[in-house]
C-alpha cells in the first residue's frame, strides 16, 4: 500500500517558506512588489481556474499577480505587443502566456513564447531557458517549467534517491513531459519517455522505478502496469462524469489510482497531488525573477585585459587597440535591464531614468570626487586619474564602481586641446566615440538654445512691427489661452482665463514682454571653436528692418541649458527650470523668463533625451557614465546629478562612484560642494587629490613652460626646493577640503623624472597637511593596476566617519557669500564690488533671486585673480567686476575679470592631424 | 548477420549533393563564398585532426574554411572576442568552437558557446538553438549539431520506420546523447537515455529497436546485450593498442563490432561509420547559415494592425497610438544582420554599407519615384503617398518593399511647417523621432559645415596677421607636410616635398590661400528658423583686430554638405567630395579648397556615421529608410543614393522602393532624373504622380487659399470647369515624365468633397496625356489598405519595358544645359541670362566645372519663375540672376531669383503647442 503524497500540505509548506522570502524580499527592498502577469487570450473555463488558482496563492504569498486578459478576436501582433509591455516593464518580474491561446485569430504559439523575455520567463517556456534545461550542466539551470519542478520536489520527498534509477515520463509536452524528463535526467536518472506512439505501453511503465505521467487521459494508466514499490506521479487532471457530485462530474489522474496505490510505494492522489504544487513552483519562479532583479551584490563584471606596450603609445593608438564589449552586455553585466537601456550604436547606451525608480530601495554606493591642485600647463591627470581610480576599484579591488565624467565639447577637440576621455591605458572607450557627437546632447542643446535666441529676436521684431491687438490676435489660437500663456497671465496678476475678456491694457501688457535690449543676456551657442562669433551684428537683411543689434555667440556648452542638464533629476524639474530661464528684463526691470514665450516645452521636447546619462566604458571594462559638461568658469563645471544618483544605486551600497569636479579645488570643488551636492543632497565619502612633483615644482617658482618648447631641467632633475616651495598650494588645497568635513587622500601622479626624495617631500607634508593619505600613482602607464594602492586608500578614507558641510548658509546676502567663498578658500583679504555688480547685487534681491548658490568666474590658475600668482598667495583682493544670473539652473555667477566663452581656432588647429580611414572608417590623429 | 552502413559511402553521396547545392548557391549569388570559421584554442591533437577533416571536406565541397587558432594561453575573454569578431563578420556563415578549449587559463565553454550568434551556429550548441529541438515542434528545428544529424540520417538509410520502435541512447553529452534523443523523440521513437549512472545497463540495451551509442569506452556495449535485429549506431571512437599497426594503435567503437554485427540488424563500424557523416552534416550546417543568409524570397514580415478612427485624429494622436516594433525585429525580418545594424534607441538604427558588399550578388529591385504637380498650398500628399503606398505594397500586396524618406530639418517642425513623416493612417514612426535629432545627422552637418566656416574665417585672420615664415612654420608639424598639404603642393605645382626645401615664393603661395573676401560662398548654419542671421556682420569683437565682414546662416539643410551626404556612395567618395569643395576664389580667381585648409579629414570624421541610412518603420511595420533632406531649391531635394541601393538590394529582384522627389515634377523629378540618377547610375521603374481634384482647381483659376481661412466654395463643391481646366498642370507634368521613357501612373488622392464626376474627369485626362493609369487613392484615411488600386498600377507599369534617357548631355555648354531644362521642362521661350551670370559661367568653364549637371533653383508653385502663373503656363521667359556652383556635391545651380535660405518663425510659431508631459515623456502638440 502505498504512501500517499499529500501535494496540498506539501505546497502549503511551500507556501510557508515562499511567504517568508517574499517578506524578506520586501523588507530589504522598500517599495518592491514582485509581480506576476498572466496574459489570457479568450475565455476557455479551464485556463481561468488555473488563472485564479495562480492569482489566489501568489497573493497569499504576497504577490502582485496582474491578470492581462485579451479578447477572443487578438492578433498574434496584438499578444506580441502586450508580452513586449510586460517585457519593458520593470514593475513586472516574472510573465506566463497561459495557453492554449483561445483566439479565432491565428497566433504562431511558439513565436510569442519566444517572446517573453528568458529573464522573466516564470514558465521556462522560451528556447533559451528550454535550451539550458536541454544543455548538461550541474549548476542552475535557470527557469524550469512549474510542473515539473513540481513533480521533481515530490519526488525528493520521497527520500529514495534518484541516481541510477528508471524513470518513465509519459507524455512529452513542452511544459510537463519534456523538461521533466530533462530534469531527471540531471538528477542521474535513467530517463525514458513515452507517448501515444510508443508500442508497448505497459512493458515500459513495468520498467520505471519511477513513473511521471502527463498525457491527459483519464485513468489510463493501470495498476498492473505499475512496478511494485515504484514512485508514481500523476500530473493528469481529467473530469469523468461523476452522479454523486453535484457538478455531476469529478476529476481523476492519468493513473487508475486504486489500482496502483496496492502496487506503487509513494503515489500522488488527484486532485491535490501535483496541481497544488505546480502553483507554488510558479510562484517560486517569479519570486526567483523578482530576487535576481534586486540582487545588489558583486557584479559579475567581463573585464578587458591591458596589453600594456612601453614606451606608451598614443592615446588614439591605445584606445583603438582595445576593442570594447557590447554595451548591451555591459548593461547586463550592472545589472540594468533591457528596458532601461537604448543602444546608440554598439558600445554607448542611454540609460533610462526609471531605474532610480526601480532601485529607489536600493541603498547609495561611496561618492568619491577627484579634484586637483591649480592647474598648470604641464597638466596635472585629473581625468586620468579618474578614469584609473575607477579601473583600480572595479578590476582590480573587485568592487562595483562607476566612474562619472563630463561630456567634451568638439571646439576644442577640433581646435587646441584634443578630446578628454583620460590618457594612456587609463581612457574610456570607444574614444573617438567619446569625444565626438556621443549621443547628441550637446547637439540638442546647441538646437533648443539656438531656438529660445530665435525666439527672442522674432518677438523683438514682431511686437516692433504690430499693434497690440494684431499681436495679441496672432498669439492667441482657437481663442484660448495655452498653459504656459496661463503663467504668464498669473504672473502679471490678470485674473480672466478667456482671451475675449481682456481689455486693452491687459492686451498690451500680455502680448507685449517689452524686452529692453540692453539687457539681454541670452546668446546664440555653437559647439565650434569659431572666434569670429565673439561679437556680431544681426538682422541686417532688408527683411529684418532695421532691427539690427549686436550679439555674441558662446560655445555651447558655456549655455545655460547645459548647466540646467547637469543640475537637474528628472524631466518635470528640468521643464520647471526651463520656464524659470531669465533672458533680459522688460523695461520695468521685470525679469522676463522662457515661459513668457511659450517655449519652455518646446526646450524640454529637444532635450527630452538628454537628461539620459550615456552609458559607456573603460579600458577594463569597468562602467562609465558620461553625461553634461558645463563650462567651469561661468558654470559649475561638473558632470550631471542625474548620473551620479543612478550610479550610485547601480553600484549599490559597498560600490563607488568615482566623479570629477573641473578646474582646481577652489573652484571645481567648491561648486561641486556648494552647488552641485546642495542641489543632489547627495553626501561624498572622500576627496582626491590630484598634483604631480612638476606642477608643485612650477608653483614653488619653477620657470614658464610654452606648449611645443622644451621643458626647463628644473622639471626634469630633483629639485627639492622647488618642491618644498611649491607644496603649499597642494596644503592649502587639503586644507580647504577639510573643511567640508570630507576625508582627502592625495593622488601624486607619477613621471619617470621625479625622484624618490621628491615623492616622500610631497607625501610627507601632505599628510602632514591633514590629508589622509598621499598615493603615488601609475594608472597613465599601467591602467588600474597602477591605481591599486590609491583605490585601497580611497576605500579606506571613505570608511571614516564624514561631517559633510556646507560652505555658507544660502539665505545669507550674495555679497556675503561671496565673501566667504573669496576669503574662506581662496583666503583672499577682501573683495571689491564693481558699481555694476553692486548694481546688479541690488537688482538680483529685488527680483527675489537673493537665495541662489554663488558660482565664481575666475580664473583657475590661481587662486587670486592673477593667473601669475602661482603657489598659495595671501595679500590680494578679488575685483568683482559684474554678477549675472543662470536662474533656471540655479546661481549667480559673479565675474572676476574677463572670461572668454568662444575659444578660437590656432593657425594650425587639431584638425590638420585628424582624418578618416575611408576603407576602414577607422579615426586617426584624435588625440 | 548484420548489414553494415557504410558511412564513407554514404557521407561521399551526401558531398556529391552538398558540392551542388554550394555550385547553385555560388551560381545564384556571384562572390559569395559560404565560410566556416573554427576556432581552436591550444594544440591537441585529436582536435588538431577533427579540423583537418572538418577543413578538407568542406573545401572539398566548396566552402571556404577558416581556422582561427588561438595559443594555449587563450582566456576566456579572448576567446568571446574571437566569436564576437565571427559574428559581426558577414563573410562568415557558420561557426564553430572546437571543444575541449585547451587553455591554461579558467573558460567556462558554456558562456563562450552562447555567445556564438544563434543563426551562425553550425553546431547547434547555442542553448537558444538546443531549445528549439528540446521543445515540440514538427517544423524544422533549427540548428542540430552535426553527430546526432549523421547517425539519424544512418538510421533512416536502414529503411525502417522510427515511429513506435523504442530508441535507447546510452551517452548524454550536449552535442551527440541529449540532441540524439530529442530527435528521435521529434520522429515519434520511446527514446530512453543510458549514462554511466544507469543501473542495469545490459537489460535498457536489449530492449532497444534502435540503439545509439556515444560513451567514449571502446567496446562497452556487449553483443549479447544487443536486442536481435535491432539498429545499432556507434559514434565511438576510442584507440586501442594493436601490435599490428604501423602506429602501435587502432580506432575501434564503444560497441563490440565483431560480436554485434551477427544479432543487430544494421550495424556502423568504426571507423567509417558515423565520423564521415558527422563532417557532413558540419558541411551541410554551415551551408543552410549560408543560404539562410543569402535568402532573397518575401520577408516575413510582422505587420502592424490599423486601428482606423473616424473622424481620423491629428498626425500625432494616431501615430502615438501605434507601437513600432522594435528596430532589431524589423532588422531581422527584412534580412539585415545583426553586425550590420546600430540601434539608436529602440525604433531607428544606422544600417552600415557593408550591407551593399554583402548583398552586391542580388539583383535591384523596382524603382518608383513620387512627385507631385506643381504644389498649391492646399497640399497634395506626396511623402503620404510614398508611405501610403509603401504600406500597400508591403503589406497588402505583400512584396518586399522599402520607402525612401529625406530627413526633414528642425527649423520648420518648431517654425511653420510642422513635420513630414507622411499623415493620417500613412505615416513613418515613431512620428516624433523622424522630426526630431533622428540619429544626429543634421546635427553632424551643422558641426562639420561650421568647423570648416570658423577655419576660413581664423584662417584669413592668421593669414592677415602674420608674415609668410611665420605662417609657414606654424602651418608645418614635425618638419613633415600632411597629405593635404602635399595635395596643395601638387595642386600649385610645386614638386618638393621637404618643407626646408621651399623657397620663399613658394614658401608664400604654399601658406596664403589668399582668400578674394568677395568670393566667399561658404556660410554658417543652424538648424533652426533664425531670421536674424539672414545677414549678419562678424569678426567685432577686439580680439579680431578690425577683420570683421558680412556673412549670413543659411538653415543647415541648404548646407553643400547635404547635398554631398545625398549624393554620395561610399566614405571614399564622400572624403574626395569634401576635398573639392570650392568655398571661394583667391585673388587670381583659382578656386580654393577645402583641401587647401587641410580640413577635408576633420568634416569627413565629423560626418562618418551620417552615410549610414536611419531605418525606420511605416504604421503598418514595413521598412523605411530616412537619409539626408538637401533643399529643394538651391539643392536637388532628394534623399540618399545610399539609402536608395541598399534598399534595392534588400527589396530584391521582385521588391519596390519608393522614393520621393522635393517639389513639383518640374523641379523634385527632373532633378531626381538628371543629377541623383545620373550620380547613381539606378534607373527607375515606374513614375507615380500624385495630385488632387482641389489643387487642380486652384490651377484652373480657383480663388487663392490662406491657411487659416475657410477655404472657399469652389473647392468644396462640383466644379468640372476648373478642373477642366487646370488638369493642363497635370497633363504637363505626364508628358514631362514620359520624357524620361519612365511609365507613368497617377495618384489622385481622395477628398470628401470629390465628386465621382471630377474624379473621372481627371483619370481620363491623365490616361489621354499618357498616364498608364490614374488611381483613386485613400491611404491617408484607410493606411495601405486605401492604396491597394495604386500598388496594383504601380506593379503593372513598373513591368513594362522603360527606356530611360537623361535629358541632356553633361559635356554640353553650361548656357545650353540650362536652355534645354527651360525650354523642353518648363515650356519657356527664352532664357535670359543677367551680365553676372554670364560672368559666373565664364568663371566655371575657366575652372573645369562646365561638365556638372544643372540643379535650377527656381520657384516650385509655377513652371515659369512667376509664383502667379498656375496651370501650364507658356510664353514666359526665365531669368537666370546668377549660377553659383556646388562642386563637391558636383552640381551648378542657376538662381532664378531670389532663394530664402533662411526661414524665419512666425508670430505665433509651432513651438506653442509643442510641450512635453514630463510624467510620461510623451510629446505633444507636434504637427
Amino acid at each position: 500500500m502505498a504512501s500517499v503524497l499529500d501535494g496540498t500540505a506539501i505546497a502549503q509548506e511551500l507556501q510557508v517558506q515562499l511567504k517568508a522570502r517574499t517578506a524578506q524580499l520586501k523588507e530589504s527592498f522598500v517599495d518592491l512588489a514582485p509581480t506576476l502577469a498572466i496574459v489570457q487570450v479568450g475565455d476557455r473555463e479551464d485556463s481561468a481556474v488555473y488563472i485564479r488558482n495562480k492569482i489566489k496563492t501568489g497573493e497569499a504569498v504576497g504577490l502582485v499577480v496582474r491578470h492581462v486578459h485579451l479578447p477572443h478576436s487578438t492578433t498574434e501582433e496584438d499578444v506580441i505587443d502586450a508580452v513586449q509591455t510586460l517585457n519593458n516593464d520593470p514593475g513586472v518580474h516574472g510573465i506566463i502566456v497561459q495557453l492554449p491561446l483561445d483566439s479565432e485569430q491565428p497566433i504562431d504559439e511558439a513565436t510569442v513564447l519566444n517572446t517573453i523575455s528568458p529573464s522573466k520567463d516564470t514558465d521556462g517556456v522560451h528556447s533559451f531557458n528550454a535550451g539550458e534545461l536541454a544543455k548538461k550542466g550541474s549548476g542552475n539551470p535557470g527557469l524550469v517549467p512549474a510542473t515539473p519542478l513540481g513533480c521533481l520536489h515530490l519526488i525528493d520527498r520521497t527520500g529514495v534517491q534518484i541516481a541510477g534509477k528508471h524513470a518513465v515520463v509519459v507524455g512529452r509536452s513542452n511544459i510537463v513531459g519534456r523538461p521533466m524528463a530533462q530534469l531527471l535526467l540531471r538528477r542521474d536518472a535513467t530517463v525514458s519517455v513515452a507517448h501515444s506512439q510508443t508500442a508497448d505501453l505497459p512493458a515500459l511503465v513495468r520498467s520505471a522505478d519511477i513513473l511521471v505521467v502527463a498525457i491527459g487521459k483519464a485513468n489510463f494508466i493501470q495498476g498492473d502496469w505499475i512496478k511494485p514499490g515504484a514512485i508514481v506521479i500523476d500530473c493528469g487532471i481529467n473530469a469523468v462524469p461523476d452522479a454523486t457530485k453535484k457538478t455531476g462530474r469529478r476529476l481523476v489522474g492519468d493513473v487508475d489510482f486504486a489500482a496502483a496505490k496496492d502496487v506503487a510505494s509513494f503515489i500522488t492522489p488527484v486532485p491535490g497531488g501535483v496541481g497544488p504544487l505546480t502553483v507554488a513552483f510558479v510562484v517560486a519562479n517569479t519570486l526567483k525573477c523578482a530576487e535576481a532583479v534586486t540582487h545588489s551584490g558583486p557584479w559579475t563584471l567581463r573585464k578587458l585585459k591591458l596589453n600594456l606596450l612601453r614606451p606608451v603609445p598614443s592615446d588614439i593608438e591605445i584606445a583603438s587597440a582595445q576593442r570594447p564589449k557590447l554595451v548591451s552586455q555591459l548593461a547586463n553585466e550592472i545589472g540594468l535591464l533591457p528596458g532601461e537601456v537604448d543602444a546608440y550604436g554598439k558600445y554607448k547606451a542611454k540609460v533610462n531614468l526609471s531605474v532610480l525608480d526601480r532601485l529607489k530601495h536600493r541603498k547609495d554606493g561611496k561618492y568619491v570626487v577627484v579634484t586637483g591642485i591649480t592647474p598648470t600647463p604641464l597638466g596635472e591627470g585629473k581625468s586620468t586619474t579618474t578614469v584609473g581610480l575607477a579601473q583600480a576599484l572595479g578590476a582590480h579591488v573587485g568592487v562595483n564602481t562607476f566612474a562619472c565624467l563630463r561630456q567634451p565639447s568638439q571646439g576644442p577637440t577640433f581646435g587646441i586641446k584634443g578630446g578628454a576621455a583620460g590618457g594612456g591605458y587609463s581612457q574610456v572607450i570607444p574614444m573617438e566615440e567619446f569625444n565626438l557627437h556621443l549621443t547628441g546632447d550637446i547637439h540638442a542643446i546647441t538646437a533648443a538654445n539656438n531656438l529660445l535666441a530665435a525666439a527672442i529676436d522674432a518677438r523683438m521684431f514682431h511686437e516692433g512691427t504690430q499693434s497690440d491687438k494684431a499681436l495679441f490676435g496672432r498669439l492667441i489660437a482657437d481663442n484660448k489661452f495655452t498653459v504656459a500663456q496661463i503663467k504668464r497671465l498669473e504672473k502679471l496678476g490678470i485674473t480672466k482665463r478667456e482671451p475675449s475678456e481682456l481689455d486693452d491694457d491687459e492686451i498690451r501688457r500680455f502680448a507685449r514682454l517689452d524686452i529692453d535690449k540692453s539687457t539681454l543676456t541670452w546668446c546664440r551657442v555653437m559647439d565650434t571653436n569659431d572666434r569670429f562669433l565673439r561679437k556680431i551684428t544681426i538682422g541686417q537683411a532688408a527683411t529684418e528692418k532695421g532691427f539690427a543689434r549686436e550679439t555674441q555667440f558662446d560655445i555651447t556648452v558655456a549655455s545655460e541649458l547645459m548647466a540646467i542638464l547637469a543640475l537637474t533629476t528628472d524631466l518635470h524639474d528640468m521643464k520647471e527650470r526651463m520656464e524659470k530661464i531669465v533672458f533680459a528684463s522688460d523695461s520695468q526691470g521685470n525679469p522676463v523668463t522662457a515661459n513668457d514665450l511659450c517655449i519652455a516645452g518646446a526646450l524640454a521636447v529637444l532635450m527630452k533625451d538628454t537628461i539620459q546619462p550615456t552609458l559607456m566604458q573603460t579600458m577594463e571594462g569597468t562602467p562609465v557614465f558620461v553625461h553634461a559638461g558645463p563650462f567651469a568658469n561661468i558654470a559649475h563645471g561638473n558632470s550631471s546629478v542625474v548620473s551620479d544618483k543612478i550610479a550610485l544605486k547601480l553600484v549599490g551600497e559597498q560600490g563607488f562612484v568615482v566623479t570629477e569636479a573641473g578646474f582646481g579645488a577652489d573652484i571645481g570643488m567648491e561648486k561641486f560642494f556648494d552647488i552641485k551636492c546642495r542641489a543632489s543632497g547627495l553626501i561624498p565619502s572622500a576627496v582626491v587629490l590630484v598634483c604631480t612633483v612638476r606642477a608643485l615644482k612650477m608653483h614653488g617658482g619653477g620657470p614658464t613652460v610654452t606648449p611645443g618648447s622644451p621643458l626647463a631641467k628644473e622639471y626634469k632633475h630633483e629639485n627639492l626646493e622647488l618642491v618644498s616651495k611649491g607644496v603649499c598650494n597642494l596644503e592649502r588645497h587639503i586644507q580647504n577640503a577639510t573643511k567640508f568635513g570630507i576625508p582627502v587622500v592625495v593622488a601624486l601622479n607619477h613621471f619617470r623624472t621625479d625622484s624618490a626624495a621628491e615623492l616622500a617631500l610631497v607625501r610627507d607634508r601632505a599628510r602632514a597637511a591633514g590629508a589622509i593619505d598621499a598615493v603615488i600613482a601609475h594608472h597613465w602607464s599601467d591602467g588600474g593596476a597602477g591605481a591599486r594602492a590609491l583605490a585601497e586608500a580611497v576605500q579606506r578614507a571613505s570608511l571614516l566617519p564624514s561631517a559633510f558641510n556646507l560652505l555658507y548658509d544660502i539665505k545669507l546676502p550674495i555679497e556675503t557669500k561671496i565673501e566667504i567663498i573669496c576669503k574662506e578658500i581662496y583666503r583672499a583679504d577682501a573683495v571689491e564690488l564693481s558699481p555694476l555688480a553692486v548694481k546688479k547685487i541690488e537688482l538680483y534681491k529685488s527680483q527675489g533671486f537673493n537665495d541662489l548658490p554663488i558660482c565664481m568666474a575666475k580664473t583657475h590658475l590661481s587662486f587670486s585673480s592673477d593667473p601669475q600668482l602661482k603657489g598659495a598667495p595671501t595679500g590680494f583682493v578679488i575685483p568683482i567686476r559684474d554678477i549675472r544670473a543662470s536662474v533656471g539652473a540655479g546661481f549667480l555667477f559673479p565675474l572676476v575679470g574677463e572670461m572668454s566663452t568662444m575659444p578660437g581656432l590656432p593657425t594650425r588647429p587639431c584638425f590638420f592631424d585628424i582624418d578618416l580611414d575611408a576603407t576602414s572608417g577607422a579615426i586617426v590623429g584624435l588625440s
